[in-house]
């Protein structure tokens, strides 16, 4: 399955979300991740997500789609490189 | 065909493509918005984006299925209230 994950969540959190998403998914922007999952990852991701998050303060949005053929895509400006703000 | 919109902008520009957006699209999440457009109708999203952004700087996903039952979700955490920066 192909994966979109987009997240707003709180700066305290972070570096842990993005560096644990980050082993499944490639950053494509600024809160968002793309990628090819299996079913089985894609669990797992988001269970280990709920751990990672605060349910509370922090939302994640997890799109998939069962091929990336399905799935439309127009980009707009520039991708930028990723900064790293881990120490 | 089932539309979703996330950006990076810079806060310049961000009010005048928050509300152009608000008129076809519905705020999901900072950043994010879904909808149901006509393919015409995104046609001209895209094209009146392409005006409001800088190129150089910004960074817009459009991302869309041909039907919202093609696309999966799962959610985590809260839906915030969206704070509108509108003067």
């Amino acid at each position: 399955m192909y994966v979109i994950i987009v997240y707003d969540i709180g700066i305290e959190r972070l570096n842990k979300v993005r560096i644990f998403l980050k082993q499944y998914l490639n950053w494509v922007q600024n809160s968002v991740l793309e990628g090819e999952l299996t079913k089985a990852e894609y669990m797992l991701v988001l269970s280990r997500l709920e751990e990672l998050i605060d349910p509370d303060e922090d939302s994640v949005f997890c799109y998939h789609v069962r091929d990336q053929k399905f799935l439309g895509f127009d980009e707009l400006g520039t991708r930028k490189a990723e900064i790293d703000t881990i120490i």
